[in-house]
């Protein structure tokens, strides 16, 4: 991941996904590639940035509704990717659901 | 950092940071260092996670309200890195504040 997501005017929700991922991950960046991918496809989704540096990771999906994230934590391959986090690639983690509520933005404009 | 932020129960108030830095950075890591440490001794602060991966870091700093965050936003010499942010470190920043709704979280027990 290596662009931060454009979203429109709140109110909108957000998924703060932070983790402390285990020793062993084998196959951890192939599912979390796949969770991505298959984030952007659900109804609802606006955008997600994803930044790990070393065992310290934090995702933000951002989404139009509480239904919408409702939806997304009960799809079927991403129930399955979540029993796997708990059993085997993280050691500890935590998601939060938060309604933003304002938000401002800069980008430098070369002269 | 090397650790996740541990907060109490929802409601509280989250500041997401996030960025993508300039290729020059001269001062950066201190300042952002220093802004850590300051941000931990403001009234109303509950904890802060920030992950940096090569030009795009996420940094997310827990509040227990609105007024605490104003406090730290306007703080005189936050205000300063603010503006050396805008005027070297950053191509581009966002700043969303969200409203923690609930929360879950795991921890690994090993036995």
């Amino acid at each position: 991941m290596s662009e931060l997501a454009s979203t429109h005017e709140p109110p909108y929700y957000a998924v703060i996904f932070t983790s402390r991922r285990a020793a062993e991950h084998e196959g951890y960046g192939e599912m979390a590639d796949r969770m991505v991918e298959l984030a952007g496809d659900q109804p609802g989704f606006l955008g997600i940035e994803s930044v790990r540096e070393g065992a310290i990771g934090i995702t933000i999906s951002y989404w139009d509704s509480l239904e919408a994230i409702d939806g997304w934590r009960k799809h079927v391959e991403h129930r399955e990717a979540q029993r796997l986090g708990r059993d085997a690639w993280y050691d500890e983690y935590s998601v939060r659901v938060a309604r933003v509520e304002r938000s401002r933005s800069f980008e430098r404009v070369e002269d």
